[in-house]
């Protein structure tokens, strides 16, 4: 029995890289990595330079930004700038001048609205400043600069029966943005990352990823559109943590640890919902609130440059 | 002046044909009028038979139903059931055999879900039995006779940035579902209509159908689908109370009703607004809540005959 | 027929002198009024001298300041500023140096979070800083300077089943703050009001006031602690709007006013509702948020005076 | 190291009684047994006799009566019939014919409205039929036996700054019920209970219990009013889980279990959140959403014997 059994799947790069790195910490080839210490925040940015590194990190080449600062999830006015700034420029850094003055951009929102640690997307749209509507029918009630932004929080197949993919494919074959920014929450291997992380990618990302079928993934080759995708850890699967317990409980107590004894151990505790447990902290809800408006501005920077704050805020819906 | 120069619209055919008789009450031609009285509440079906009946009437040739019932905004449970079972008879009559019993459908809420009384529409979405994603996972959890539905909510313009049209087209040329079903909150001319009354036709929806733009409208021309449209009635414009009330003064006081010197009047008291306030009741979030789960029923038992309510609120999001 | 008759009530100071001063404009004995004009906003400070202009104005002894500011409904962050340095001024002027630096403050947040136009108070709450737990249970994480904050939004009696008053007294006997500062949405007279406006006292509110009926005020006379009242006008009385048109047709084409015959059309006209039926703008959502978020941010500056916006953000529920 | 220092708490009775009576299964001297086998649901009622079983089971003298049935979560309409009738059979049993027709009865809902698996009390107050203010305001309106009903969800400590007990205390002061019905989210100690089962127990409740603090109980002695409590498993603790798990692989794998080596591990690995992590399914917004709904229903059943569903429908807020 495999953990990839309960439905789980490692969201972060900076978490991947250290699964295959392991204990002897060895470089992984085809894989590069920065790492850039700020005042309150660290960046890490892996590159997934070639096939060989995305077959050893299980992910497609193209660039992973990871942000790390502990005080995020207290909301401290401080490092929610330096983050600000932080998203500004690694969005520059992943699509250069690529993005025209006048280019739209299609806003999406992953996930599921009636469940807060998965709320993350339906919450960043709406924060984002929406202004596609006013090119068509005020365009003299715009700031100049203000480049059209449209914005879609599709739900869940649970509560709509559609992929997501079905629904984000339409609009992108109607509006025709040059870009995309999908936004998710994550799973993370670890309750440190909830809160505490923000990991941006061009490499598009796939929704519900731990489900295992062959969905459709929300990036480039299936939209024919680049894809950014920004995300944040809200939850640890229940049976990682389960699993981390053992293991640390065989090493402190000197017993043998067995993967497969663990897992099926931690199968019987959860059968009844099966891999789709997950362990939040009380505070889960301000947690998302905060975030969500980081990256809605984060975002907004990089879409609106040289726009002031104050602007900005006369745009979110 | 017009009214309509303040996005007024007569949403209902029963509103437009009493506007088109008025007075004189003389009858329509191209247009064939039916009234039913049940125990509970009367059932009128205004069939717009030809191009000359639409051209009166002011809008398409089809089928237009109003079910009116004063005890609906009080959750009446012995009304509702008449409501259902009407509901389900009339969307037999509209789409006949048509509908296969594998066919899926896609039902659309259309409105603004952070403004109450334009909440109807998601509301129906919330509260609609959904399936088409058993039918791809999970087949055998499926009672028999469940057809495959799904439902999506697109939002508005204003809190999007995507013409709804773009959106619902976009997704019916993926899913390819074999009928759609949009409901919308309606504006009525009299405030007597808000929770009285239900409106069903197989002509489409004209999404903010004041605006007076050129907008697509949700409908079989533009979508290449069937399309059941239903809405209640829950608000009334400003302008059209007011204009009603000076044209009552008039009557009541004898001064003579001058309907440019009326909305002129009109148009400065409202004018920080334009045209965009409405007048509800207190009560609207119970009057929306109760209706959306009377259509929402209502629907269900349609597309799913010969299934038990019990099993129905098995499949409700 | 009067319009009070339709539960309608002059909730603004402002608004109560302009229909006391009618047309020919004269003062008012017993009542003091003073204007200053800000770069953006204009504030006017009524003060009730005494009883004779208690009873003239038809409201109590005491202070009531009215910021204006059209920009406001569009959240632009300069009048923000300004209105909430405003307020700070103006609190500071109704309650000196009454206030010591560890009292406790309730807040408290009147009106219905169902009814969007009435969900002002609820809103208030949850954009404001709480902090009294943190005085029992975790002293050591508070900011130098943080007093103790408790706030309750007790919705309202149809759907609670309690008065108001009962709600807040019980609390006030258990919790003993030194001061009340109570938020809740106005009507006004006039749409232009709505989105443009705060009015701010020191006498205290009437819930529902229009109702007409022997409920206890929220002042201190009953409660036996000041009370600092704010609110927004949201909405407007249909039957208000409907007779200004009356009134302004007559005006504009010649008729004869006459209150009596207009207020009786207008009773046909909203018969089915009475008195229950208010005017909003669409945009109304919007509305609410950004005032509810002006007004924390203005009675939290007041509250913790010297403590930085930064420091403010991090104690916001 | 204790379970309980991760601020866990065993709320339900039957749980406590498992782990008192432990694989030996030993009866416990002072608290009798009772199960009922119904059609769809088991029903198991526990009564601490005396002082010396209150001692044994960790909770006060009083009834405790459990119902489970596994498809509650899944709102099969026949398994909620069994539920509704055995909760006003159980809430007899426990007042007797205390309660007089028109004695007044006040709902209290705990939990925080935004934190999903926590909403159980708030969801279960929107539910509920309110008719205290129809006996002052519209008696006439009142079906014959609708007795006064008022009901509040008074929030949580962290967004209101103020404890449970003050609220009620002060609102039970000023209403003068004679009964609360008090509803809140419970922790289980195993997931298969989340969804499945509903406790109900005439010895009151103590607001987020596991605090170990000296906080004021929900219950008669404090308050000077009979209260039921009644509750639905929703959550599990993040190291009751893990817990298990370590224990469960020993058991497996032959190793030897030592909880204070587990709980040591397990607090390494939750160290961020200490011991505020939950274990919730993905779905359990339905599960709270269906489980408030059938409370609200037996409740009512129980409060207004003889009224028919449809009758109670109308009342609902």
């Amino acid at each position: 029995m495999l953990l990839k059994d309960f439905n789980t799947y490692v969201d972060m790069a900076i978490e991947a890289r250290d699964l295959v790195r392991g204990a002897a910490n060895q470089e992984i080839p085809g894989v590069k990595e920065d790492v850039e210490q700020l005042e309150h925040i660290k960046v890490t940015t892996i590159t997934v330079l070639n096939q060989a590194g995305a077959d050893q990190l299980g992910r497609p080449i193209g660039t992973y930004v990871t942000i790390e600062s502990p005080p995020l999830k207290i909301n401290d006015p401080y490092v929610r700038d330096e983050i600000i700034q932080t998203m500004e420029k690694s969005m520059h850094a992943m699509i250069g001048d690529y993005l025209k003055p006048q280019d739209t951009v299609l806003l999406v929102g992953l996930g599921n609205w009636r469940a807060v640690a998965d709320a993350l997307g339906p919450k960043f749209i709406e924060y984002s400043p929406i202004t596609r509507h006013y090119h068509s029918y005020a365009p003299d009630a715009l700031v100049q600069g203000m480049r059209p932004i449209c914005g879609i929080a599709p739900g869940v197949l649970g509560i709509t029966g559609l992929e997501t993919f079905e629904v984000i494919k339409g609009i992108v074959e109607k509006v025709k943005p040059a870009l995309l920014v999908v936004v998710d929450a994550l799973a993370a291997q670890n309750v440190e990352r909830i809160g505490t992380s923000v990991q941006m990618s061009n490499t598009g990302i796939q929704p519900g990823s731990g489900v295992g079928n062959a969905r459709h993934a929300i990036r480039q080759e299936d939209l024919g559109v680049p894809v950014i995708a920004i995300g944040c850890p809200t939850i640890v699967s229940a049976a990682v943590i389960a699993n981390e317990a053992v293991k640390k409980f065989c090493l402190n107590s000197g017993a043998s640890y067995n993967e497969n004894a663990s897992l099926n151990s931690i199968k019987e505790i959860l059968s009844p919902f099966g891999g789709s447990m997950g362990v939040t902290p009380k505070e889960i809800d301000e947690i998302i609130e905060n975030s969500a408006r980081i990256i809605s501005m984060g975002v907004a920077r990089s879409l609106f440059p040289g726009i002031s704050e104050e602007q900005l805020v006369l745009y979110a819906t």
